[in-house]
């Protein structure tokens, strides 16, 4: 295993390539456990990756989302699951310096680094069933979270609860150990089976206000808003590779273990002039949605560089440019998830290949945010040039 | 457990609906499992409905193909898998009326009415590794069969095998329990998972020249031919009864379940109105599929009704009516298993639900054969007026 | 010209596949021109079918909806402005069985069978410029009606305008030559090119109350709220004709002058299996419309024949089968209508053909009424149960 | 209007912008006549755009194709004819630098760039009538050609004949003038109705010897087989101005002009839910044909840049890349040019606007090739690794 020194330039995207093939060997045996990829976690945190986004001046790589994203497409065509979080292991990450203070944002990102940390959540914006209590100098938390994507194993939580009194959420970051968290591992699903994203007991969860990212909080800056893009940024990511690993598997089995159909009238399936038509179609479809993704990644960094800086209509367009990708993506991968099938046959039903899996994994995270409700918003800017309200989901 | 007793008329269908509660309760946890639907196959044996369609005056129950078929819809609703045993069991009983001797027709025909039997099959045409050779009065089968549907538990088996010299296949009725018969029971796919579909080792299985189907043979006649319409019709029943199931679920889970997105401005998601527009254009979809199929089972059972009068152009409509709704119901069906979710939310993806199934049945059973290939000979037909070849797929 | 007669019993249907042969000869020409097709519409006056649905009490044919959508059907495959045009008189023919009184009803159907009459409309509700104004005995009428389909040339017109004061519109019968009536034969739109469905100016038209349609009115009785199914399902005959002429001609064009693809490698278009897969394609989605077309033509005429004992369930599940058939044909339509060109190739869009007319035809037709609102209701019903309210447009 | 003088650095593209709207004054009207753009091909002429290309060595402009190809697109969006004819000229007009001597290439470039030259063409090599007899120290010409964009009012013509004996084609350069030569003006088409496609009748037309380009010929080099790929390119740019074209058609007259529908529960069409729908659902593929179409225009660029070392590999790259973004444009541009009229409504068919031109034009054009076949050698390039044969289409 290749690890990252920082004696030497480092290729982090030869180091992923190896977890790539490490996750691969098991990434079957492993959809059908469902559970935690504890080793496999483990294998990220020594790899030096989790700290990919980290200023070099805070002791990490001081690499881009670009790489960052890059990985998670990797990830993705081979093991949809971690490919999730470790981008949302980012995701959290930067909360504090897109929320927080300075000094917070220092503190996160060093503690990263240097341990290295994992980042989990507890965050959906949907569930209003966790409640934050002010009790002199501390809230106290209690109550409930589902869907809190990487918790288990990780390190340190980023939450989101209700104030008992008062407008708008609290947020903060707490150590997963804190007592009275109980993360509750009861994520079973169809798909991405390894994403531990279940739910979050709270009772009486101490927070102290050092802890509390609200300057400038969520809604504060056009930089602060950005973070819902980095969620959508990093799930168009997670399709891609989830297309991207299907057609590759579909390839690989039509050239090496697909039939020729009878009334076909060709020796090889990989020269029928269906299949073909098949793989051209989806091709055609595949291009689309990376040139699109790869667009999107290098709007969404353009607008992160921009920082402090970023205006309201930078943001816009970098967000409408991530919804566009994301419904592209989207759409080619469920038809792709689906379609490969027709150009593999019966016999790749057969549970050893667990072939299923690309759909079933795309077709679960493809519920995150309804693809109706990203037409109905690309429709409005493209018609009224109308940006979305800034929303956990734009 | 009503069943039927033959002092009275018998609604069949009522006699199903009960089956169709009974097998829903366990549909779930027989998915997870695979295997052999042992319990409900014994429910099936019980209730009388094995001799459907064996002649009254065979000692059956002298009912037609359309209420066979109309079971067969209704049983995939809950259970596909247990839907494709049960319409295939109809296909093999009949063979011996299609392809062999009066005789053999009556023998057969009461056989199963008095036991009843329950067959199952070793027919697959494209695996040609079953061979058999003559020995004197006998021939021995030696080798082996993939995709033997409904071979385990079975009583009978319908067999296909290869002569070691001369053209054409042998085909005969064997009993599953005899000697050198190994039912290898190694079905493990993602999908329609209790048809019990593996393969099967024959050790120089022995077949009396009686059981040997060979007068008028497979393609003596076109009644004979008319066989392979059977297997499609019944293949286009399993596929719509998916569908059906599917669509229900989701409508129960939409009215429970499902929640208003924030974004829609209303307050329950059954108001939705691109929730509404999906359900609209899945129901004129699934119209459609059904009106197909509905026509398509008529065409059939008057085909059959014309027995040995049946003609080509009779025989080759007949195909191309069942060919247009299996093509349709395969889309629609596709679109509807994978569709549902967008309908039902996250939530829904919880392995308590295994909504997937319906998916994973479909996308198992509809690799049967080629769409693209219905396609082809629709078209050919459609432009050229030309019927296609006959063989074990049209 | 054969004409009908009363002293024998009449296949309307040959003297309408008469009409046919007739009005193919020149419906490239007539496309071209637009403007009123007065010999084709002296044709259809003098054939007799003008009288089709009146019962023989009036002396009039007594034929059903059956036949005379059948009629509308086989009209569009060659000229579906005259479909449009036939079908609608029909509609406005029985507006005074179902909004007016037992002496209106039988007033105008034996007007209509003597002379014969053509009925024309100035109907369109969602025109509000025309207003009818209260003076003593009469009403009088001004102001204008856009999309007055038939208008031209009609000898009777249904008009219908708003009340000055009051609540719901004002439905009379008029002679079209009545002083104060100016048709603006301003239609010039790119398709559906002889309906005639241009503007209306009204200058004090007096209308006597005996006229005027109020007892039980549009929304009296269910009876009375069908008429809006009949608009509907004359247009889903219209459209499915359309489909149908242009698969037709694409047929013909293929087998006779399409050339084979040099890539092909296959001697004749006919045979090329691209081409023929569009063929099996286009195929399914026809019969699909077709099955469902004919369904919804028998429920309606059903539900015609309840008459005054139709139910809201009734007439709402009539609506409902319409509606389906309605959005299937509007869908394959207008992919048959341009997809027709892909088996035909460049040459095929020649001007000589005037294939383009078929497309356009359909497009400028099926914006009568919202296909998404079609779909939103009919998810409305299937997830809800919940019909419609009643509407002009179901 | 700017003309382009030598003094200055130009932005031709202003120039085109100018040209666009003028061109856009016309572009209904002339799409009525067909015929031949005289008044605007002189336009072109004396923009001084028709030596874009031309080297500045041989007094021309010395831009790219990069800018050629976004004025294809722009004149596209407005009237698709002129932009075809505006392409296609450079794709004659670099002709004798693929196929010709340095001292052809230089003879046809400053000629051009002196007079200027418009050329057209008689190349179609689907037709093989038109035949070339070596006679002592010429060729004469004799036959017919279908198909010759641009040869009305062009200077001069790039041939392609057959060659009585022997293989492959006589290509040469002739003046359009030249006695024997009988452009039939013949086009009348239903789209692209400006593109004088038309036929050329040849009665013994003389070539010099000097005028045939056959050193290296059409395929002696990977560079002069590249010639295809500029023809696929300009098409590909054409189609995507098309589809921008109808798209913003589309949003002025929803803006300005659409109705809201009565049961929509919103005051304004822009506000239509399903009309955002729509218009979501448009731009996502509409950005997708145009991340694709950049790229490849990119691609192609970069292959011509390569000139006599291009490789094989490198053209085959750019000709999928092309293929790619021609099978979207393609697909999204029809899907485009008869959906706009979904959020239009039935107003917008009036002959006034003639919206229906959009998919006229884009309809005849796409058929210039088979997309089924692009999609066979995509998918045969995305499986099996294998580029297409060399050929006009490739």
């Amino acid at each position: 295993m290749t690890t990252i020194s920082h004696q030497a330039p480092i290729d982090y995207l030869a180091v992923a390539d190896e977890l790539v093939d490490t996750f691969s060997l098991t990434a079957i045996e492993r959809d059908i456990k469902g559970g935690t990829a504890k080793a496999e976690r483990d294998l990220i945190r020594r790899s030096g990756l989790l700290a990919l986004l980290v200023p070099k001046s805070f002791g990490g790589c001081g690499d881009t989302w670009l790489t960052v994203l890059e990985i998670v497409r990797r990830f993705a065509r081979v093991d949809s699951s971690i490919a999730h979080l470790f981008g949302y292991h980012f995701l959290n990450l930067v909360t504090p310096h897109m929320y927080g203070t300075e000094e917070q944002k220092r503190r996160y990102y060093m503690e990263t680094a240097n341990k290295p940390l994992f980042w989990g959540n507890a965050f959906n914006p949907l569930d209003q069933r966790l409640v934050a209590v002010r009790e002199g100098d501390r809230y106290y938390l209690s109550g409930t979270k589902r869907f809190c994507s990487g918790a288990t194993d990780s390190d340190l939580l980023l939450v989101s609860a209700k104030h008992e009194e008062g407008n708008g959420p609290l947020i903060a970051v707490i150590p997963t150990r804190r007592e009275g968290v109980n993360v509750l591992n009861d994520w079973d699903n169809m798909g991405q089976r390894q994403t531990d994203s279940g739910g979050i007991e709270f009772s009486r969860v101490p927070v102290e206000l050092g802890e509390v990212l609200d300057t400038p909080g969520p809604i504060g800056t056009e930089f602060s808003k950005l973070r819902s893009s980095i969620s959508q940024i990093i799930l168009t990511h997670v399709y891609l590779g989830i297309a991207e690993g299907a057609f590759e598997q579909a390839k690989l089995y039509t050239a090496s273990s697909a039939r020729a159909w009878p009334a076909s009238g060709v020796s090889s399936a990989a020269q029928d002039p269906y299949f073909l038509r098949h793989y051209g179609d989806m091709w055609v479809r595949l291009e689309a949605a990376r040139v699109l993704v790869e667009r999107a990644a290098r709007d969404f960094q353009s607008a992160w560089e921009k920082e402090w800086g970023l205006t309201e209509r930078e943001r816009g367009e970098c967000m409408m440019s991530i919804a566009t990708a994301k419904v592209m993506t989207t759409q080619v991968g469920l038809d792709i998830t689906s379609r490969m099938f027709e150009v593999m046959g019966s016999r790749a039903t057969s549970s050893e290949y667990r072939y299923d899996r690309f759909w079933r994994n795309l077709r679960t995270h493809t519920l995150h945010d309804p693809v109706e409700y990203k037409l109905k918003e690309l429709g409005n800017w493209a018609l009224n040039g109308q940006f979305p309200q800034s929303s956990s989901f734009f």
